[in-house]
């Protein structure tokens, strides 16, 4: 079932070192000049050729009239045409031995009957041809790493382990500042769109050997193909953890799906047996995919469910250990030797036990150097979870309210306050135990920032931080029973 | 059971035009002179008054030795101070006839016996000089119009008509940067802490006859005097929508809870019940106290579920439209005859039924001012969600990528799509129709900050737009069971 790594066009697909755009113009506000523009200025290496019928140059660079009239086949070519235009420049592809293609048009399957023939005829033309093709209606593909992008939104933030498929190419553009926001980077991403030629199996089986991705994301209105769809994840979640947003089941994002992809849904029920067998984790919203996602891609897989909360505030403290018990994990109970050694360590006011609260005493060393090695050097601990590291933002907001009255080292304060949390920065990998955080600051604040380009999600609230932890968990317990002898097909995720 | 407008000494202290701080000094890193830096440099009209034994100045106004030395009594002395100084310094407000206080310092209930017996004289010695007082192990009180704020946060954004009272200092003040981010505005929040005199139930009397709040939010570990609490609940609820974030119904929120503010929790089913019996809609996260607790403040209440999606992004619409069923909601069904007048407005590969999908068309005109209007005067649509709506960040992320490339009029573009969106913020009003929004961008979006200012929330994802939507459906169908004749006390909230 499963295709080798050479035969799966994903691999030549993103691995291009040339690549053709048909369809960008000079115009900045048309949607092809700017998908060329993304892989142009996006640190892409190799040459990004314009296709135009009349013009020399598009961006700077020298444009031929059709893809027949290229010196020599490029990679890659991208199709931002109208409908009608679609087929015939696949004919051109295919007269200049290109092979793979992106083809962002829309006007197929999802419109109707007219558009259904249409895809059909471009299904033929392409197998006759030889021809791997993304889309048609699909905003095209991402690898951070070489800088191709053939979307219409830039990539401005660094690459990270998460990989996306998506059957709605806003999840894989549109989204791009918002995952910069939360810290959150990508390997690649694929918007699929109709998936004539090549489908979120596909993905899957190209995600499973790709070494950038470490976890991936799934955005899925239907699946007509259940088997292959198995098959390849099987494969994909055996080797890192797959999590998917399934919309079909109920009748709004059934229709909707059908006008959008033409996707075909199914109920819930189908679907969560198919997840299940295949140890696909679903969630139910986009900001648990991207969340989720990245704390599997970038934490250690917890050995069971006992976790400590450490925070200075007494409400997200309580707003964790309630959520701990909510998403099917417990608070880690301290031997009173433990409990003991902590409390000599704290302020009279702070809790000494499970959560830490330390209170406002600001102690920054205790919080972030001391307390964490102790309690993830534990046995009995699997995870830890705090609340509210933080740095510049709330020292430069007193100082703008203070003005004159008084005068903060905000630079020596702020860097103070990074250099504190470089330390617990390397835990995770020190220990092979999963952090995971909340803070109400964002990257704005230069701890904030520091944690998550170190690889430690750092997200807005509390339940946020347990629902990713428990989702880390759930993950270690699918392996543990994928580990053991005898129980290969014992994979139902529960 | 209600007091009287007068005797909520909540009144007192919002209304306080004079304010003492106990504690605070010229040390930037202490709590009480930051705390005393907020309402001094927070617009608060009134004398500002420090006390302290031995500085003449503090942060440039003249301080008092203590509080029996004010030349006149305050109508709010704020306490941050040791916790064994607490008593002594109410009975100097006692004898300078000083009736209100703030209590932030701790070492009180939640710190076992010793404080539970300190907690004690602190409740009689107050009840025999008629003090009333927020506190102890608190945060104290903000007022974001008179400028009021006790807390340790400035208060850097504009105030709105969301109502906060917490059992966490955290959640009114460590959140307000997020809440800002996020174009939530306050009006009033108190930190309740140990709420030895002043309770939440108070808190909910108040907010009861506040001009200023349209909807309230709590966070709630335990509540000690349930028939109180019910009391002013349904006051409240009869007149303003209330949410509640209880955490106290698990083992580890009730573990946490009570080493906190010494709350003691009890298990969901009998919150649930109290919930439902004083009309308040319980959360599960505090994203969704805040995001519930904006649309309830800010939009018109719903008269059915029936809700319309308008986007120009397939996925957004998918996910909008599958979360409208799981919170309960449906899509409208669009008339033979209202489809073709939509479908006449729409290009060819745009979706004409619910949701309304423009694709990437980029018509704001379309999206924003001529579909909006037509949907929202259907007797057959309650609400309205859109996703995407944006304006100034797309186009000034392109042109970095572009540099020298082209020249985009920026400043045009976004002042444009600005133009373009004030109409839309003018709806809610003028159609008495609930509009709730999502967008991947955030504030920094010239489109997304203007939407926000005109009260019209506009949130991170697809699903947490619906599901404040959901919110507002539910208050509106408690509205109206609460409207039957004879049904005076069929408040339940299902």
């Amino acid at each position: 079932m499963t295709q080798s790594r050479e035969a799966n066009p994903l691999h030549a697909i993103f691995n291009a070192r040339s690549v053709a755009f048909v369809g960008a113009s000079n115009k900045p506000t048309t949607m092809g000049t700017i998908q060329m523009l993304n892989t142009l200025r996006g640190n892409f290496k190799g040459p990004v050729i314009p296709v135009h019928p009349r013009l020399d140059r598009v961006l700077g660079e020298k444009a031929y009239p059709t893809l027949r009239a290229l010196p020599d086949p490029v990679d890659l070519a991208v199709l931002v045409v109208p409908t009608d235009a679609v087929l015939p420049v696949v004919e051109d592809a295919a007269a200049r031995g290109i092979r793979h293609l992106v083809i962002t048009s829309a006007g197929f399957r999802e419109g109707g009957e007219e558009g259904r023939q249409r895809e059909e005829r471009l299904r033929e033309l392409s197998r006759r041809h030889g021809i791997r093709f993304v889309g048609p209606n699909c905003i095209g593909v991402l690898n951070t790493a070489s800088g191709l992008n053939t979307t219409f939104f830039p990539y401005l933030h660094a690459p990270g382990p998460l990989g996306l498929a998506s059957q709605s190419g806003t999840y894989v553009t549109q989204v791009l500042d918002l995952l910069s926001r939360w810290g959150i980077g990508l390997s690649k991403a694929i918007s699929v769109g109709n998936s004539v030629s090549i489908d979120l199996a596909d993905c899957l089986d190209f995600f499973a050997d790709d070494p950038d991705t470490r976890a991936v994301a799934l955005y899925i209105e239907g699946i007509p193909d259940g088997r292959k769809f198995l098959s390849a994840a099987r494969r994909c979640t055996a080797r890192k953890p797959v999590v998917a947003l399934y919309v079909g089941g109920t009748e709004g994002g059934a229709r909707s799906g059908r006008s959008h992809t033409g996707a075909m849904g199914g109920p819930d029920e189908i679907y969560n047996g198919l997840f299940a067998q295949a140890g696909i984790q679903r969630v139910s919203t986009v900001a648990d995919l991207y969340t989720f996602g990245w704390a599997l891609a970038t934490q250690a897989v917890p050995r069971g469910n006992r976790m400590v909360i450490l925070t200075h505030s007494g409400g997200p403290a309580t707003s964790m250990a309630d959520a701990v018990y909510r998403h099917g994990m417990t608070l880690s109970r301290f031997s009173s030797d433990l409990e003991a050694r902590i409390r000599e360590m704290l302020p009279a006011t702070a809790s000494a036990s499970n959560p830490i609260d330390l209170t406002f005493s600001l102690d920054i060393k205790l919080l972030q150097e001391k307390l964490p090695p102790l309690l993830l050097g534990q046995d009995t601990v699997d995870g830890l979870l705090m609340h509210g590291l933080q740095g510049s933002t709330f020292f430069s907001d007193i100082s703008r309210i203070a003005g004159d009255l008084f005068s903060l080292p905000l630079d020596q304060m702020s860097e103070f306050a990074r250099l504190a949390v470089e330390p617990l920065c390397r835990m995770p990998e020190q220990f092979q135990k999963p952090i995971v955080m909340s803070c109400f600051y964002d990257r704005r604040d230069n701890v904030v920032r520091t944690l998550q380009d170190s690889l430690i999600p750092v997200f807005d609230t509390p339940e946020r931080a347990v629902a990713a932890m428990g989702a880390l968990v759930r993950y270690g317990e699918y392996r543990r029973r994928l580990a053991q002898p005898g129980n290969s097909d014992a994979r139902a995720f529960v």
